[in-house]
């Protein structure tokens, strides 16, 4: 089998294999990535770029809001190239953006760019100044009237310095897992990581209820599509969230939600699908997350890996630099219950970097 | 990338990529074809047969009006060969056939062959005697009333002696493009088309209007289609034209036609896709007659060609035999965006054509 089952059984999955998906990719943009050295997910002074470069490259293979694709520091390139790999190789039959408060704007044509008037949220350090009642109700919103004329949904996301953010979440959420969470980098940052979560929940600490803490210590991204997900549930809406421990944490999100709330969610159309290298990751945990939540989910983690390339810079992913984002795990698992193998999307990977 | 982009941008095609597409063939015969030398498309003395075999061909995989393929003097196979092997392995979700004046219907059930009550024209040496004005509006009722279940349509022709009609329709229509057309010959026989082109245009030297000049130098592929395109900008139907020099000059008539009615066109949704044997052809110059246009056009070339074959003949489309026709172009641009590539086609290819 070229996918793993890290919770809940396979049946889901293969359900949808040969169905046809719509790709979304959710991007926003928080301060925190302006902190020095935190993330690596883009260029030092332009991380908050990244989502829309990734948005440009998925849906035309081109970036057209700066010269060249996102890479990290030691040049590992965004992870929109498996993304769109997959996507040249077994086309998405649909792919949208949600912008959830991108500085700019994809310079894209045709494609929708779903616009919620959701602005850049602050640092997390000295709060997020999210209204998050709102953005979540946009996300309940959109998720209630989405409509799709495909069999599922994969859902993706953009977001510099995500990870911390989504860090943050959880522990200001209460949910024992500091060390559950990953990062871009192969050796997490952790001393400036923690560092900023720490001021993030101090910041915090005076909040009087879920989505006062969600507006200073979490992202757009994450609150959205809390919403999105519980909103779609009215259209049984099949729903893969593509990602790591961010979506982790969206589905902690949820669940607190519904705590709050006392509500109860079906969870059976719903599913993370990651990669290899979140699942294996010795410095987070995405099973130690999910096993968190009150209901049940379905993950999975793709087979894939770049141990038959020569490209070193590709390689680097296969010792932990990187390892998620724009979907990829979602699209490597779309790609490889749909008849594409290991080394064919490799090489096309290959093909976007040139000899 | 598997394409080149001619003129715009390529959001237009990748907005496409993964989608579902309705293929459909404009046939038509034109008298003209029975000039002795001046076309190649199809056996001599039997050229009208040619656009009734191709929609069999493409269609059945068989040819059933006549014992076998049409192909040029030398040999070389029709270019229906290229779009059937494209929908045998990523099947256009539906093929439509347009009678526009074809002398043998083509012997096939199931498939939608539309009617259109247009009979064959004559030879534009001395006028084609076509009613423009009544083949113009079915073409425009077709457009305003086609629905698809699809996402998009590929239109392609088959016209025997077409390059020569389209480029006698340009010139009378006052475009400066006397060596911009192509020709299904390698070696273009200029000085036989030249002569039948300039005996078309001094017979409809005295015509009134656009409609009177169509009708005496043009062909009924040209001048429905025409209509279609401009009668399904109602719809917003996306359209491809699949072709080279020949859809270019039904571009241009609607280019013509808008002028004389001081008309807009929309033409966001329309796109021409040729293959790479027109795109670099040294005789013809597409982009040149696109740029002739009023409106914007998004034009895209299939990066495809036969250099992986051991067969001499298909190795003649290389050297500019043939080069396009039966909506070759479109095909390959569909079939590489959603996921062939160049050898398996190739390959596919050569199956029809024995070991």
């Amino acid at each position: 089998m070229n996918y793993q089952t890290i919770l809940g059984k396979n049946d889901f999955i293969e359900y949808l294999r040969g169905k046809k998906a719509s790709f979304l990719l959710a991007g926003s943009v928080s301060k925190t990535c302006e902190i020095n050295g935190l993330s690596q997910a883009g260029i030092p002074g332009m991380m908050n770029l990244t989502p829309t470069l990734d948005a440009e490259f998925i849906t035309t293979a081109q970036v057209r809001s700066l010269e060249d694709v996102p890479k990290t520091l030691k040049g590992v390139p965004t992870p929109a190239l498996i993304t769109r790999a997959v996507h040249e190789l077994k086309p998405f039959a649909d792919i949208e953006i949600l912008n959830l408060g991108l500085t700019h704007v994809p310079q894209i044509n045709y494609f929708d760019v779903h616009n919620f008037d959701i602005k850049p949220s602050d640092s997390i350090k000295t709060g997020a100044n999210i209204n998050a009642m709102e953005v979540f109700q946009k996300g309940v919103e959109f998720g209630q009237n989405f409509k799709t004329s495909n069999d599922y949904v994969i859902l993706g996301e953009s977001v510099p310095s995500g990870t911390t953010t989504a860090n943050a979440t959880a522990l200001a959420l209460g949910y024992d897992c500091k060390d559950s969470f990953s990062s871009s980098y192969k050796n997490s940052p952790n001393s400036l990581k923690a560092e900023v979560i720490t001021q993030a929940l101090e910041t915090s600490k005076n909040s009087v209820d879920i989505f006062e803490k969600l507006g200073s210590v979490g992202d757009n991204m994450i609150i959205f599509n809390a919403g999105f997900i519980l909103g779609s549930r009215a259209n049984n809406l099949k729903l893969i969230l593509a990602g790591g421990t961010q979506m982790a944490c969206v589905l902690l999100t949820v669940n607190s939600i519904l705590r709050s709330m006392g509500g109860e969610l079906d969870s059976s159309n719903l599913a993370l699908c990651t990669t290899k290298w979140i699942n294996e990751d010795k410095n987070s945990d995405i099973k130690a997350l999910l096993e968190l939540l009150d209901f049940p989910i379905n993950a999975y983690s793709a087979n894939f890996d770049f141990s038959s390339s020569q490209n070193p810079l590709l390689k680097l992913y296969d010792e932990g630099e990187a390892k998620e984002g724009v979907g990829a795990g979602g699209a490597l698992v779309y790609g490889l219950i749909n008849g594409l193998n290991n080394e064919t999307i490799v090489k096309k990977v290959e093909s976007f970097l040139g000899a």
